[in-house]
């Protein structure tokens, strides 16, 4: 298998840092030194499914695709538009791709690489040749905005990639799914609690962004090292030979003492982080598309694709582009 | 692959159709007469990760396995605890299951099938050899219990099987998924609207269950008999040879309708849904794991798998047990 294309699409509104500071007590220094994040996108009036269906037709559009050739839609989100229907599914009638199975899968942070790896799995079926994979968010949605430990890290985004089988070597060389659920509860987003008694008195009690940073600063920056080595390793390559990581965008912080601790340059290691914030299971597939856009990321270079956060959950996949 | 154990647990609360007649304007008449549902079980207290849980460790002990030898944990849900972590996470954590990799599938009532399909298509990569698939459902959370027309339909619990790569023969014959994104909005729960204007006055915005019946009934009887009809004729098999049609339970009346338009026999269709009503993601594995524990389903017999809904979606698993 191999990428036929890759597409990115954010909501044209830009709240900055200091749009952030009129609304909550914060400031452009605080959240920039510490995050790297200078502003992000915020949808109005444009929903998950929206901004993933733009991917899904740039995706068709790009490498000249009919959607009813479409097999299967996988999208990676944890700010679906609904409980039920999934959001790939309304990305399906969207673009109508009538041909296409489409379910989401729910991986946070790491949400594109483990729809990555299902999708990397799923065309070793007989019916899977054509498979769109979009990681998706409007955190903007579920934020709660007078909180200014979290309010200020997230952004709203959609990136994705369109799968091919391919006659020739798989592009998709190897990969580690890691989860850490004894760490649940470092990072929780729209929690729905059960009824306490039935009959209840209110059914539905809905809860923001809930984070412990410092455990999830550890866990990324030992965790993220350890599933990259191991999925290297296991292509058959050295660290050394890898062009460009591409990492979930969550802190640049974080991705600074990931390149220390794996001693790799960080030149290898882009961000835009500063203009979209944490776009969550957009963020890999966004920076991806935009190393192509610009002709950085070149066909035959080794690339690292790596996501990590809530679950805890890190995934990483190595290919060859 | 084969299914190495199966398991199911509901919370014990049970809330009748008498009991439902005191809160709004129904009966048991009208409920059981065109649904077939005479109770419920409701959670108070346990979310869909504690239901999860609890399946997941029967499944360890049925099948005398360790928790650390899991590989991966596919829950299928329309209704997990949070956005993130996903349930599959929690449940990884609450059992010390520290080698699965973790993640949520959405696809609604097809949600245990389009799992069951994912896991069979991840036991083809190297690393995942014994893998938990578990639908689980806390409806009655996410429920507007003042709506007669939907809060009498649906129940909670879960049920799942442990599946285990195997050098004879697959259990798994084949599959068909479909998804009809057109009808999408056709059954809708727990929409969240993104932020019409930016800074927004309220930033949640949450709707529980919408559903066109009519056309749900429509859909469900003509496309789940197509989807049966391909599966059997993709594993070589004829719908004669068929024991037992295993269906999603949201309507005796569709099974009924379902059974008639294939033309096999009504008693090929056992139903669970008078105790249970339309458990989502978890009624196929649910009465699945009835209908073994009841020494219904033996060993060698020709089993279809069929989930239909939100979506709306269509899921078909073949399996020889």
């Amino acid at each position: 298998m191999k990428i036929a294309a890759s597409a990115h699409y954010v909501p044209s509104k830009k709240v900055t840092n200091d749009d952030l500071s009129q609304l909550m007590d914060t400031s452009d220094e605080w959240i920039s030194s510490r995050t790297g994040i200078q502003q992000r996108h915020v949808s109005c009036g444009e929903n998950t499914a929206d901004l993933c269906a733009k991917v899904a037709k740039k995706l068709l559009q790009k490498s000249g695709t009919a959607a009813e050739k479409i097999d299967l839609i996988i999208v990676a989100t944890m700010s679906p538009d609904c409980y039920t229907p999934a959001t790939a599914a309304i990305v399906q009638g969207k673009i109508q791709a009538v041909n296409a199975a489409a379910f989401d899968v729910s991986a946070a942070c790491s949400g594109f690489i483990y729809a990555l790896t299902t999708a990397k799995a799923m065309m070793k079926l007989p019916h899977y040749q054509h498979v769109l994979v979009i990681g998706g968010e409007v955190l903007s949605k579920v934020l709660d905005w007078t909180d200014r430990t979290t309010a200020v890290l997230f952004g709203d985004g959609a990136a994705g990639v369109l799968l091919e089988t391919t006659t020739s070597d798989s592009s998709f060389l190897s990969e580690d799914l890691k989860t850490y659920g004894n760490l649940a509860d470092r990072l929780q987003a729209g929690l729905t609690e059960p009824l306490s008694k039935f009959p209840a008195n209110s059914s539905h009690h809905f809860a923001a962004f809930k984070m412990n940073g410092r455990d999830v600063y550890t866990f990324a920056t030992h965790k993220v090292p350890l599933s990259i080595e191991t999925a290297v390793t296991e292509s058959g390559l050295k660290l050394e030979q890898v062009d460009w990581f591409i990492l979930h965008q969550a802190n640049s912080r974080i991705i600074t003492q990931i390149a220390k601790r794996m001693k790799q340059p960080l030149e290898k290691f882009p961000m835009n982080i500063a203009e979209y914030g944490n776009t969550s299971g957009a963020s890999v597939p966004l920076l991806f598309d935009e190393m192509i856009e610009a002709g950085k990321i070149k066909t035959g270079q080794i690339i690292v694709l790596s996501g990590f956060g809530g679950g805890l959950t890190v995934g990483t996949q190595i290919i060859k582009y």
